[in-house]
């Protein structure tokens, strides 16, 4: 017997056919034996539609008001899904974030989880009834419901798998897995039966779409083994998995232990970079700017800093486009005249486009084809950084998927 | 500075501009120097959309989840609510039943008020916060979540009225108060200024749609006073107050002290007629009839034995029609053997017909004017029946209405 936490995402519980489809799924694993408890997400488009209907109402949306509106949304689909349950015979009783034990911070519209105190779930697993959790929700230290943001139900179930000690921690959606790129850029992207923590992270971080990068790092720092696949195929999907040496994993056996691997190529279009030019090249001077854009919540990504040239510097970095007039403002405003920096540019319409994978930093021409493979094909780098275990450069928007293509073929990947 | 607790319906929030509309009014309350306390309903036929949700989802709906399910709607309501007060510079906080302190007992769809606990109502009042409360919701003994039941919102704004100590229960609806009958089937119908709890009590019990039958019996319990009036017109309503002495009773000046006061015609469509014939006349037949009725949850209304005759007596009592078909089935298979009854009719299409006021015992002159106003006009009656301060007599359904137009003139109703 296994206890599986099984989290179904919008689009696979958007209505009644879906959810029995999933209710059905539940009384199979159970009758193979299983333990199962449920976390869902709130049906189809319906957070989106009541993000419209709050924007109607009110130009004045205070958080704690937004969270008691969004988390409605999935209160509705548990006790739907728990009806779906019942109607094949499967006891369930559906548990808000609250009810389930989900202690968060104060930080409405986007709450941390602080602690989980699961003994409403455990008594109904011991009593023999799927408890059906409502994702990305919880209740505050000052006792008020809180959403933790968009694709929070990830996090919510791997914490979960996590503190009840959950054997596999499943994330079904509507994809059937991870793929060594993404399948509407390169025809021959072939899904992962497997894939590292570490990889998964640089994966998400770089613009695989799912599953949610905060729910990775979760599972990354608990180890909570997760596995990705399909709510509409119920194929197998990709098991991520704590190393290679795992004997979950089934396809890197031809490949030597020392080989650089590269497992896939991601590409994101959602940032903008920002050149600030002609900077004196005096300590504190990168503290400062990256200070102040950490202050008002402007996440950086990419930074390139780059060679000094007689006692000045140009620092590049990338933000997320929605965060770019907020960033050059600020920096207009302030942050350029006490660093003392002459010019500030912007380009809006970048690609970043990265290869991920295991022992490449041991293997320096793993960069070295990357960049030859980009270059042959005529496209121009601006921008490069590196990790363990990836490389990024940063290409125009519009040849953005042509380079996935080319690397996608160069490091062997196509199926 | 008076308190008031302002309770608004469905058709009161249905949209963005009705909202706004309520929030206008409550900014102007408190410009007045008043407090506020809202109860919010679901929006519109939101409800009503949640049960036809879960009717696709599942044939087994376990009362647990369904309470789960609809109390969802007005959670939506109350966050939308104060999202609308802030754009009028109202700070506001929306509170669940269980926030607001509301513990039930565990019978879902349908749960009773057991406490108050509103420790958190009271400290946003404390702070110039207007809390804004979702009705018809607590939560259980259990700690689950559990629905008070339709119409159960005006219940939570009574009851919340008692605990609070508020000057007034604003109940605000899409009607502009209490009616001397129903204005759609007599013309001439007028709003009464005010009515006593007695009254009010007797005329929801025969037909006045609003308030909901329940909260009138809580208010008339804890003598919490009721005004209900127009969330469309905002003009005054109906005051429920104590006694005519009462300082608020303004339209009652021109009567004898002793004289009855025929203050409204009620008519009621919803139920049907049983009639038990040749029934042995012995103790213990009535108790046992209705004892079995009452285990079934059929809720019996106006209850006829007629004369004896030989021994034998025919018992005629009224149903709410959506029992009758469970009734008949019960009595006929268990019942009517165990009492020696020999026969059982039914008659489906009756009406109720019923005059409301104080001090008809006295005067045996105002139930012999109904029976002759209605045998003037023909109208046969089958069943009659009488409290202190009501006469209700059941008439075939498709002349109930010309009954009470009859009757409404006669007892110079007309406006």
């Amino acid at each position: 017997m296994a206890l599986y936490v099984q989290k179904f995402g919008g689009t696979s519980v958007a209505d009644p056919d879906r959810m029995r489809a999933v209710a059905d799924h539940v009384a199979r694993c159970r009758r193979r034996g299983d333990q199962v408890v449920l976390v869902i997400s709130a049906m189809g488009k319906e957070t989106d539609e009541l993000l419209r209907m709050a924007e109607q109402v009110s130009d004045v949306r205070p958080g704690r008001e937004m969270d008691m509106l969004i988390t409605a949304g999935e209160r509705k689909a548990c006790a739907l899904m728990c009806m779906a349950l019942a109607s094949v015979d499967v006891p369930a009783a559906s548990f808000t974030g609250s009810q389930a034990g989900f202690i968060t911070d104060t930080n409405h519209r986007n709450a941390k989880i602080l602690e989980i105190t699961p003994e409403r779930v455990i008594a109904a697993l011991d009593e023999g009834i799927v408890p059906v959790v409502a994702g990305s929700q919880g209740v505050s230290t000052e006792r008020d419901v809180t959403f933790l943001g968009r694709g929070g139900s990830d996090t919510t179930a791997v914490a979960l798998s996590h503190v009840l000690g959950a054997d596999l921690c499943e994330l079904y959606t509507d994809v059937s897995g991870v793929f060594t790129t993404d399948p509407r850029v390169v025809e021959k992207a072939t899904k992962m039966a497997s894939i590292t923590f570490d990889e998964l992270l640089e994966m998400t971080a770089t613009g695989c779409p799912k599953p949610a990068m905060r729910s990775v790092e979760v599972a990354h720092s608990y180890q909570v083994p997760l596995h990705i696949r399909s709510a509409f195929t119920w194929e197998p999907g990709t098991l991520v998995v704590d190393s290679y040496d795992s004997p979950d994993n089934k396809n890197e056996s031809e490949n030597g232990m020392e080989q650089p691997i590269i497992r896939a190529v991601t590409h994101d279009l959602s940032e903008s970079k920002i050149t600030v030019a002609d900077v004196p090249d005096r300590p504190g001077v990168s503290a400062k700017l990256f200070r102040s854009l950490a202050n008002a919540n402007v996440n950086v990504d990419m930074i390139v800093q780059n060679v000094s040239d007689q006692g000045h510097t140009d620092i590049s970095f990338t933000v997320p486009t929605e965060d770019l007039d907020r960033a050059t403002t600020l920096l207009e405003s302030e942050v350029m005249a006490e660093i003392g920096a002459t010019s500030l540019s912007t380009a809006g319409a970048i690609g970043r486009v990265s290869i991920i994978g295991a022992g490449m930093k041991s293997n320096p021409g793993v960069a070295a084809k990357m960049f030859e493979t980009l270059a042959a094909n005529e496209i121009n780098i601006s921008m490069i950084s590196t990790s363990a275990i990836r490389v990024s450069c940063v290409v125009d928007a519009d040849v953005a998927e042509s380079a996935v293509q080319h690397l996608h073929t160069a490091f062997d990947l196509d199926g």
